[in-house]
């Protein structure tokens, strides 16, 4: 939605916001395009907000591309998540100020803009020491990390997990929350030059073990975990090859979750892991989950808390809203693998 | 373990038993022979039962080849169910009687020999009027078809399941007992001459829908289902390209259980599948899971009485024991798709 027009003369209305706004589906950068949107009225229940920060996530690209499930009535602002400041707020709005800092939890649909105006309700105030960089990420890449290691099997204190793309930033929750809780996690990256040094920056964030991909091509892969248990657990968002490592990492009766599909490959897995191995295969999307506001807001501000203590970090580029399109270009990887690129307004 | 053999002269002893027996694993048809093996002591707690019929299930097959997980201690005897007559029994047997139709559940070990000794506990008695051929291949077949339609998910009269390998005994099975609990069953079957034929006969077993595999090579596969819901759970005997067909119709948040492989093709599924789809993909041995005697007996009984009620039933060949190396030759497939081939002492 682009947002609400008014045709009525209002008691207050938003700043102009430019926008990264699409019109229809289709190859992200022939199809979106910065405007200036007019202002829009802000009724008694809403709440204005002026965006700081917003990351380009590859859902937001596949959204635009019109090639994910769920669709977007257009025309369109792109954009998934994002942290912004109150500019204003209606007269009916009772617990959020001018200058607190909001995210909209659970999603936030057009978040690539300067301005956005939606009701209290949709509004999640987080503490005003909270960096904008991973106030603006939290709510997608964090919070599946923190989900995916609660709730699909019950992680113990010197458990084992796996996990293949462990550069992103999942993956780099993911290890900084294992370590956290006292499980161990073996990370397997992809035959990148500098592959080294990205071990060691796996390593110094917890991670137990760190494998490119060729090192696994051996018999006795678990002959590689020394006194490592075998993991209960494993994460895949890579697919093909990638993910039939970490089924061979997981032990007897493991579960393997799929949030993700880099490769463009499909998961193959061989009859004897699941009859013999009694390996479970399973799926998660955040959005599709049965959403509790309550419980969102909560891990949003336990994730937030370990950020503003240190214990949670991870690699970003910020990047100012005007140069959105070398944004996008580096996002989809035009330029080779990047960080998470995040919109500064 | 071929038998216990004693040294020591003995109150009772058995008659000697012609058994198929193997030294060695290897291909079957080498390394297992037809001999006779010598009386064995019965001593108080053991029961004697001449055995009446056993069949050769794929198992039994991998078992002698060597290829299964579970080993067996050599030499041994080759089969792993069956049904038999009490032949005599030790003086503090208190719940069995000679004339007493039994089997041993959960698992006979050496059911390929014309009398065996085992301590009472080990057999189950079942009811005299039961046929044999059914009574000697329920506790594997049958019994997976029963847990794999209950202990995964839940269905509700009205629901749908889906299978591959519909015209094995699991697959008779599967729709039998579906039509039992009111659930409608979906059945993809091979592209063989006679496909007319075989979806006759499923179709008056009670499947809903039958259908071959390149029937499936179409489009829109839920198109094909009518009125028929969309499945919540799919069985997978056979993996590849028909596995894919089984993840195909199931709706979203299904689940597909994996217990055979006949195709040598592992399990492909898509990211998508997984991420957006939420399907499962799991696993089931029977023998890996925790078997409670109590409950087998009872699956054994409610299959057993579904039998004798003419409501559950299957096509097999009865054939001599003296013929064991043809019926195995037909149960290794070398004279193309055949019936389980249960053998006759």
């Amino acid at each position: 939605m682009l947002s609400k027009q008014s045709h009525f003369p209002a008691a207050t209305m938003s700043p102009p916001s430019m926008a990264a706004v699409f019109d229809k589906h289709g190859p992200i950068d022939t199809v979106i395009r910065l405007i200036e949107i007019p202002p829009v009225e802000i009724s008694e229940k809403d709440v204005c907000v002026k965006m700081l920060a917003a990351p380009i996530n590859p859902a937001d690209i596949n959204i635009i591309e019109g090639v994910y499930p769920t669709g977007a009535t257009l025309p369109a602002v792109g954009g998934g998540e994002g942290v912004g400041e109150i500019y204003s707020v209606g007269s009916a709005v009772k617990t959020l100020s001018p200058g607190d800092l909001v995210i909209r939890s659970p999603y936030i649909p057009g978040s690539w803009q300067t301005y956005m105006v939606e009701e209290e309700s949709f509004w999640h105030k987080i503490h005003e020491d909270t960096p904008v960089e991973f106030a603006a990420t939290v709510s997608v890449n964090p919070v599946s990390a923190l989900r995916m290691l609660n709730e699909f099997v019950t992680l113990k204190p010197g458990d084992s997990i796996v996990q293949n793309g462990a550069t992103s930033i999942v993956g780099q929750c993911v290890i900084q929350l294992a370590r956290l809780y006292g499980v161990h996690s073996i990370n397997i990256i992809r035959d990148n030059p500098g592959s080294d040094e990205v071990k060691e920056k796996l390593i110094k964030l917890g991670a137990d073990k760190v494998f490119t991909e060729s090192e696994l091509n051996v018999q006795q892969i678990k002959t590689l975990l020394g006194d490592t248990p075998q993991p209960i657990l494993g994460l895949n968002c890579v697919g093909g090859n990638s993910a039939t490592l970490v089924v061979k990492f997981l032990k007897q009766g493991g579960t393997m979750v799929t949030y993700g599909g880099m490769s463009k490959e499909p998961v193959t897995i061989s009859t004897s892991n699941f009859i013999f191995k009694d390996i479970t295969l399973k799926g998660f999307w955040l959005q599709e989950w049965k959403l509790d506001k309550t419980k969102y807001r909560d891990w949003i501000d336990s994730l937030l808390r370990l950020v503003r203590a240190g214990k949670l970090k991870y690699e970003f580029d910020a990047v100012h809203f005007e140069d959105f399109h070398t944004a996008l270009e580096k996002a989809m990887g035009k330029h080779g693998s990047q960080r998470k690129q995040i919109l500064i307004f």
